[in-house]
């Protein structure tokens, strides 16, 4: 992993963070390395960002506010008839300003390009916007959908292109609003990866650190698109968004045919992950979550950990196969060009998310305490993502912020908030299309393979490798580099 | 259509039959046809059946028996150290009478070749086995699987020889067990459809119809192997095995989230598909479901019908692309390299099943009404696949045939017999990975979206459509082709 995880940076200040079997190396973040952006984004007077989707949205917004004062102009390019101009408009990005404009033109003008469009669009319209880049433009990208379709298609990027990638390990929205309350927690944002795919001129590394530090990242790390790819695609059909909708909606079911009223099935299921178990996980970890509890408790825990971490495992690998292969990506191709201008199937429409309203309703009443079949659910399926992670080569900053960090830092708040679909439809049409494709299966095998082995003692060797897994060193790492904050969903 | 679906035969009498927009030219089977094999089989000594799967098992004993008494051998292949040859040897084929041999020694041998191993293994081995058959040997195939790897991988079938399928509308043990039955009430059997792929030297009709005969076939229509290939892999993983196991355990919770006891959940919901509505629908068809309903029955059926459809429309629209897009045969092949030497996991052990026992031995007391709910629930989801299939263009044979007469006839007997695994259990590989995958999907958008919504008033629009639709013609002619009987399931 080294040759991966170790750089240098002619601008920044990096550090190095102790992981499991060695070191990665890291950029830390925060507002008082603004002034270094100039020099990190030397040779670029003007930033385009093509797409005003979540990510979109949130990165024009940050690029801007970070670069005020600078010479280097941020400008937002749309589709023709783009139904997104009215809101970038309404945030500051206008014709007569300069900073809203057609996205080919914007394309030919920009000296780094970031291509933020939705994936489908990607896949259909890259190389329209190859042909029209300047000479020396970097194409920036924030994840690696276009390198697997490259891949799946036979076709490259341009020759002679510097290509980066910042990826922030969290939806876009949240980019946003961290970036906001940082202004008063240096350092409070979603930490993001990078990579270097195509380096011509020596200018990529600090490129890509300037974009990260402007987004408000409060630690960088190094990946390659390949590895962040497939991170980011398996991970948001997994524990952060598929697998996660599968848990809360099978528990629901699961409390409820064991008597409970839906008030309190919605406490013991959703309410539970996206609460008291978020929260231990963030501030203490995943293992705090089984520590806190009472013997019996664990006794609980440990059963349900151990029958869905099997089960949990075998869908993270089919997930990643897939992923990997490029099917995923055809689907997802596949269902872009069903739907048109249809909208997706609606989620959040079960029997379970009314009940929702009701339990935000009395939140202010008592603290619930975690509960331990559902605790054991989600960290066993946390962990399986975790370890197939591993098993697949990642660096440990990937694996625990695409598996743990972004999913109780950036996006359980959201369903927290409201319910599943304001955490998922604020995602990317590729994680929202995953999501839809791969929750229906957590929530099968939970259901019908898991929690009927809940009722058979616990295996012994899974809570060893549990107690003593590597993940919790990483995780403890990667924590102590970003500042304390919870982010503030409205 | 007429290309396809008309043709002649220099050996048997062929019969018109009516279906909607046009006619098409079928073969009524029965053992009164056994005389006219040795025709249409002219110039084959000898069959060769690679594979003791369910359509191996089952073919290789049916076409021995009934070619009984001629000088064609039925010869059974398997690979060195195959676990199946002592099943093989214990019903007849073996070293010492030269009907059991190696695979590629049989392959070798043989004038016509039956294509029956797994996909996996015939994706993995086709080059070896086309590598060494004999300069006019036929190639047979029960279902389209190959041609797809084939299109998907670049390669081709061997030039000059002959490419024929005959794919039984059924799982190959109900296409032994009714071929027995057949002794008893000629023509009971299950029908088949058959292709000609390539026919380099005219004898390729013949040959189809002489195989499908042969196997106790009722009646035989024509299709491509392209329109069979994907309607077989779409049909199984919608309503014949997946959407029908989405369907049963989503209701079950349904009724148990409603009141019901276990017993009383599993009446309403499994029994009474496996039961009281596939005995109506394969006796009476589809729309006598609902006649047979008193008003308020009507009522219930009407919105469950009419909140289903569409949910399971799109499913199967899903389905249905990424099966002809090559995606799903990517997955299958994923799926066996992960299990490698792995048992699948487990279906059939959710608390439904354990009802399922109790229900059956109670059997015998009375008979179940229809449950409306649950017949409005599978009829819309059957109808949603007769549509999407028509859409496609597929012969009506086959949009009946895999929608309707293969599920209420050779499939859910099984599920009726003893539960989810043993129907789906029985089937291909690709059937039975097919079924983990897409019931699930089934499941959680019926119990999401189709069942809250089934609270709203009926859409009389699809109402309509369903009263009038032409697959009620087509089901009825292709119903008068086949002797009443039902398949004896032990």
């Amino acid at each position: 992993m080294t040759s991966t995880t170790t750089y240098t940076s002619g601008v920044f200040a990096l550090e190095t963070m102790d992981v499991p079997g060695g070191t990665e190396t890291i950029l830390r973040g925060g507002r008082h390395l603004f002034p270094l952006l100039p020099q990190a984004f030397a040779g670029v007077g003007r930033i385009g960002v093509l797409g005003w989707g979540p990510q979109g949205r949130a990165q024009a917004r940050n690029l801007r506010d970070s670069l005020a004062g600078t010479d280097i102009t941020v400008t937002v390019g749309l589709r023709p008839g783009s139904a997104s101009a009215a809101d970038a408009r309404e945030h500051g990005f206008t014709e007569e300003n300069g900073t809203l404009g057609d996205w080919l033109a914007v394309a030919a003008d920009s000296d780094l390009l970031l291509l933020l469009i939705a994936d489908a669009a990607l896949a259909a319209h890259h190389q329209e916007i190859f042909a029209v880049l300047k000479p020396d433009a970097v194409i920036g990208l924030s994840h690696g959908f276009l390198l697997g379709h490259l891949r799946e298609t036979g076709g490259d990027f341009p020759a002679g292109h510097g290509v980066i990638a910042v990826c922030p390990k969290g939806m876009g929205d949240s980019v946003r609003r961290l970036y906001e309350q940082g202004a008063e927690i240096n350092g409070a944002g979603i930490n993001s990866s990078f990579a270097v795919h195509a380096d011509p001129d020596g200018r990529a590394t600090d490129l890509a650190l300037g974009w990260s530090v402007a987004l408000g990242a409060p630690y960088t790390f190094r990946t390659t698109l390949e590895s962040e790819y497939r991170s980011d695609i398996v991970g948001e059909r997994a524990i952060l968004l598929g697998a996660v909708h599968g848990i809360v909606e099978s528990l629901y079911s699961h409390y409820r045919l064991a008597g409970d009223d839906e008030v309190t099935a919605y406490e013991r299921s959703c309410e539970n992950v996206t609460g008291p178990i978020a929260r231990t996980i963030s501030r203490a970890g995943l293992r705090a979550v089984r520590e806190d509890l009472d013997p019996a408790g664990r006794e609980v825990f440990d059963r349900a950990y151990t029958a869905t971490y099997g089960p949990a495992r075998e869908l993270v690998a089919e997930i990643y196969d897939e992923v990997a292969d490029g099917t995923e990506l055809r689907s997802v191709i596949l269902a872009e060009r069903r739907l048109g201008k249809r909208e997706m199937s609606r989620i959040g429409g079960s029997p379970m998310w009314a009940a929702g309203e009701r339990v935000r309703a009395r939140r202010a009443e008592r603290e619930l305490p975690v509960e331990p079949f559902t605790a054991g659910v989600f960290v066993a399926t946390m962990m399986a993502q975790v370890d197939e992670f591993a098993e697949r080569g990642h660096p440990w900053s990937e694996i625990v912020n695409e598996s743990v960090i972004e999913a109780v830092d950036s996006l359980l708040p959201y369903m927290h908030a409201r319910d599943v679909a304001f955490m998922v439809d604020n995602c990317s049409r590729t994680a929202r299309l995953g999501t839809r494709r791969w929750g229906p299966r957590f929530l099968a095998a939970f259901e019908q393979i898991a929690y009927p082995a809940a009722e058979l003692p616990a295996d012994q060797d899974l809570l060893t490798a549990f107690g003593t897994h590597p993940a919790h060193e990483a995780l403890a790492a990667a924590s102590k580099l970003r500042p304390s904050v919870d982010i503030s969903v409205v």
